[in-house]
């Protein structure tokens, strides 16, 4: 089959690899009928050393199931099915409590020999416990946004519910980013009523008007954080989501997250050490996220995406095929697109 | 009157200063019937440049009020109350949330002309809102207990409730001074069935067994980090509590709590960056805690108290009068003392 392959920074190839097949009893083979390109791909797009032999990249697909191993119930050939970023067994102690992130026979894909999500078909490790039947068909209008419940909506979820967004907290997102507009409609569906967007690409922060933020602040820096704040009083709100992952959008976001609040990221940060001045622990300010168990958020979520009413997938603008997924790679570089869907 | 006054490190002087009295007609004026010596009056201890002038130094105090402003209403001449070591107005926005610790009239005892506690006497601003009555007399065996709801009791549970702990989570204390210890109290106090603390002078983590730890680490570094893991069949435990403030100490926080766990730090951080490389953001560890709100606390834990179920007081191992605090504060330095109380 062609699968993506990266080799390096801003060097994506479709290649032909093995077909995957049936490993484990465990195991269940995708076709994969749509997949993405992530914030996250653009790491190692950017920054990755050359490398002959490259690695397998894309961990966001929604494919049809064709063939199962022995213990995988609850699926049949030809179900429509979304992958959450990371595979899991669904049993494990974390999958019971909904971290399927730690899962303890999960992992990732793209890496030790696992299939990438961008490409034509996947074998799904511990199918059972990670794959999420839709009932819709591959042409339905929904896959834009059904396939954002892979990754990109329930990152921006996991940020809102583990800052503890409500009716009752104000909300800063820090980055107008696919993460970030998915964290807007996020703290939206949770009830906020005063949503402050702080991003400087005007047809982003457009969206994420339309998508839950009543507020954007444009300006950066020191200007965005006064200004930032200016809006709630002189305070900061009461939550903070960091949507980025750069060490400024984490000092950013200290400096206007209320006392006593909440500052949550999944951005992949790009950095070890937080910066937490000595004010920060006076002002008992929390910081929480890390990288969202999209499995745990899919039954939630799904059932809005389902009746319309919600509409994450407004955060794809941009679509290419397996054979110009380079393309898609360049356009989110750029920022000439969100985000890029891809049709293998 | 006499006071405390730290003039540099190692340097604490027992002098004369002016005799406080009523400024604003929100203060009240107190005379200290016993304080005692935190842990965080050490740093300066340590560390203070030298400085003719000096700085008045003391936080915790229980006294008996001499006289109050014409505003504040609920206490009389002859109260004995207990300051939390924030003073603060009561009515604000932040106080009415229970951080006290952020009060918008509020601050800090010993600085920018407030008296410390550690002297004879003590102005004390916003008294209505900062000090609580103790319906017992100057002579009661309780005044070690009630003298730890200045601070290192409510530090200790602070710490706890931040971290969530409950019947349903394990805990790891780090640090057995009286912080730590005050922590092992709070978390048994919630309910934990799991205490692990991790302290190696062994005097103290027996007291900590008593006060209800179940599992004791008295290995450092690396090594301790193995044995706490070992103790929760290489999980770690859901909550850590961090009473220490040095860096190495969040290290080992972030290194024995369990995936989707939380860390809390109250021991006054000695270092401005957070270490929380990539695999801390992966297995989503939440960092909270802060400067305890002790005024918040106080209600909840004083009828404990009060009843004899809770007997945090047992951290005082060391009692000095005011003209010898300096050897107090040495005993603390040194390690031969575990929390000094300081007779007027």
């Amino acid at each position: 089959m062609r699968a993506t392959i990266i080799h390096g920074a801003g060097d994506i190839r479709v290649e032909t690899v093995p077909d995957p097949e049936i490993l484990e009893p465990t195991d269940a083979l995708v076709r994969v009928v749509t997949a993405c390109i992530c914030g996250s791909d653009l790491w190692p797009y950017r920054s990755m050393a050359p490398s002959e032999e490259g690695n397998r990249i894309g961990h966001e697909f929604i494919g049809i199931i064709e063939d199962i191993g022995a213990d995988v119930a609850g699926f049949e050939a030809g179900d429509l099915v979304v992958a959450p970023f990371v595979w899991s067994d669904g049993t494990c102690d974390f999958c019971e409590e909904g971290l399927q992130t730690s899962c303890r026979h999960g992992g990732m894909w793209a890496r030790n020999g696992i299939d990438g999500g961008q490409g034509e078909a996947v074998r799904v490790p511990q199918a059972q416990g990670t794959l999420v039947k839709l009932p819709v068909g591959a042409d339905s209008a929904l896959m834009p946004s059904l396939l954002s419940l892979s990754d990109v909506f329930p990152t921006g979820y996991h940020c809102a519910r583990t800052a503890g967004v409500s009716p009752r907290t104000t909300v800063t997102v820090i980055g107008d980013g696919a993460v970030g507009l998915s964290a807007v409609l996020s703290a939206k569906r949770l009830g906020a009523e005063r949503i402050i967007l702080m991003g400087h690409h005007k047809d982003r922060t457009d969206l994420g008007r339309e998508l839950g933020a009543t507020d954007v602040v444009a300006e950066r820096g020191e200007e965005g954080i006064e200004r930032a704040r200016e809006l709630t009083g002189g305070d900061g709100t009461h939550t903070v989501l960091e949507c980025v992952g750069l060490v400024e959008a984490i000092e950013t976001a200290f400096a206007v997250v209320r006392d006593g609040g909440t500052v949550s990221r999944v951005g992949a940060p790009q950095y070890g050490d937080v910066p937490m001045p000595f004010p920060v622990f006076l002002r008992n300010v929390t910081l929480t996220g890390g990288v969202a168990p999209a499995r745990a958020y899919i039954p939630e979520l799904l059932p809005d995406v389902l009746e319309g009413r919600t509409e994450p997938g407004k955060v794809f603008d941009l679509t290419v095929g397996l054979d110009d997924i380079a393309d898609g790679y360049r356009a989110m570089a750029d920022r000439t697109a969100l985000k890029v869907l891809v049709r293998p």
